[in-house]
């Protein structure tokens, strides 16, 4: 059995059983309210954890580019939702050739990407179904308002090559009232209107647990809840014992009394601080404050630590946003609590385009 | 011929003439002023530009990792500066087999250092050079005082298997007298000491044109000259004409009058401010403001745009930090003007420990 301190840092730490909860508790709570999961990969870009979300009940995944598709689609996964505008040539001959081996749905916001689409597929053996994406209120992508839906979903339902098949919002976190009102505003529109939605998909961890008040949605798209992360963790969707991934990392320098600094920086955790101060929380000494990092140091502020860590320790750190750190990393290492299970490759890391 | 637009996006464009320009331009300002360059190759993480650089005159590379050393002298360089502190046996082990095929230096700002590299290299065939890390003002790692360089000085002198080699610092940007006050302090002592430093190598891009007034310095390792960035034009070191790197984005929506979403969010750009206001430069609208940054959509406010980019069209993007830009992708693309040269993979890229 390898110990933490075999491994050579920084090096990214899955817990399989928190991983096990996280999966679970989301599909029960879907589950109870009859909402279906479609998880987004992008948080872990595993094949294993995406069947495994399946295994307890989520009607398919979710991607957010092709070539995320393309790697899941390899590993064997056959239902995969793009919620992107695929624009150009050469990334509509992928998605052709993804929609011949799997079932795939992609989302446009406007006239010109439906056209792409149309045209890629007009001559197709089966249609594409394409959901409208909606701006909710994120302020990115999407149709501005549900009258603007429906327009979109009559040009999709015109267009030869392609099927409508819904609504699909990314919504601002905490705006789960507006969120419900658009979606229901559109979703009654569209009826009306002889278009009714086979899908309305909603998204993100942070409002996860309200997800059922969102009465229009058919499912939900949350990523981040697989591993959780000090973010999620602020806005109360988990608590820090649900986070899953760490960054193992060891102290290599205390120049001074107050100063630690550590081999994981910007290139183990990103500068996203999505708003907060610090840039993670150091499990075992959480009065520590990871205060800044240039590429390959990290500096931490000791000053509130009533013990401090020594020159070779290792210490583990729970990321502000735990998606961005898989996608730095070629391989993670899967642990049950302090065992270590296996080191596997991370699949669909920087599948850029 | 290749144009852009038959590639996929996000892509990183690499200017080749800028590259050329950019390497002579220091080397030739280092030659003038009798300093020494060693350039940091966490830049552009390329075999064949630590090797230009050197054909131009460079003494030899620096790196900030193992793995990117093992990258590099797999590739044939065989002077590499690693100013870092390596810690661990699984870490010292992977430093002695490199010491036994190429000219490695690394640093240390401790005793705890000094000791396991000393049990590493006490029966080795040559002795391990060792420079000391000095803190001369950027408050990251480093011993705190010119006095305590000479003490952990002498330490390394008196370690079986290691070799005293000088003194190594990584300024703060504009503190360009402090760090030259630190510098000549410490090397006096040393030399007073009976133990002149051999080396004694500054660091940065941000003072690089002020390097030579860093007199106690032999040598200079700036990094990011390569290929510059947005950060590096504001800190007057070059101009937006000399920047090597940009990312090639699409714009996939334009949900509003003044809003226009591209396909290269924080995993092309990152989330790096470095204190700035906006994600990047948009070359062909520089009125344009990069507001914020998903993991796959980057926000753009056209408000201050006259003219206003299209669905489908490719903007040029020059990144605020080009070093981390140069890390998320496998694959970059040389070019020479608007022409395409050839795509080829980073080399160094991903080699987290």
């Amino acid at each position: 059995m390898t110990a933490f301190s075999e491994l050579q840092t920084p090096a990214v730490l899955i817990d399989l059983d928190r991983v096990e909860v996280n999966l679970s508790r989301a599909q029960d709570y879907a589950d109870s309210h009859g909402l279906k999961l479609r998880p987004h990969i992008k948080t872990h870009k595993l094949p294993r954890f995406a069947k495994r979300a399946m295994e307890l009940g989520a009607v398919g995944i979710t991607v957010q580019k092709l070539g995320e598709a393309e790697t899941m689609a390899d590993a064997g996964i056959s239902e995969i939702f793009l919620p992107y505008n695929i624009i150009g040539h050469a990334k509509l001959a992928r998605l052709k050739a993804l929609a011949e081996r799997v079932n795939i749905t992609v989302t446009a916001d406007s006239a010109e990407t439906v056209a792409g689409l149309s045209a890629t597929f007009a001559k197709a053996t089966k249609p594409l179904t394409v959901l409208v994406e909606c701006d909710t209120g994120m302020g990115r992508c999407g149709v501005q308002s549900p009258e603007a839906a429906l327009a979109l979903a009559r040009t999709i339902d015109d267009a030869p090559g392609l099927r409508f098949g819904g609504l699909m919002t990314y919504p601002a976190a905490g705006q789960v009232d507006a969120n419900a009102a658009w979606l229901l505003a559109a979703r009654q529109a569209l009826t009306a209107a002889g278009l009714p939605p086979q899908i309305v998909s909603n998204g993100g961890t942070p409002d996860l647990w309200r997800a059922h008040e969102v009465t229009a949605a058919t499912e939900h798209r949350p990523g981040t809840y697989i591993y959780m992360d000090r973010f999620q963790v602020a806005k109360g969707v988990g608590s820090f014992a649900d986070c899953a991934l760490t960054v193992l990392a060891t102290v290599v320098s205390r120049p001074t009394e107050n100063r630690a600094i550590i081999d994981a920086g910007s290139k183990s955790l990103t500068s996203d601080t999505l708003g907060m101060s610090g840039f993670g929380l150091i499990e075992a000494y959480p009065g520590a404050v990871i205060t800044g990092l240039s590429e390959e140091h990290g500096t931490i502020d000791l000053t509130h630590c009533p013990s401090k860590p020594a020159i070779g320790e290792q210490i583990r750190i729970i990321p502000n946003h735990a998606c961005v750190v898989s996608n730095l990393f070629d391989e993670v290492t899967l642990i049950s609590g302090d065992q270590i299970v296996e080191t596997v490759p991370v699949a669909a890391r920087g599948r850029v385009d």
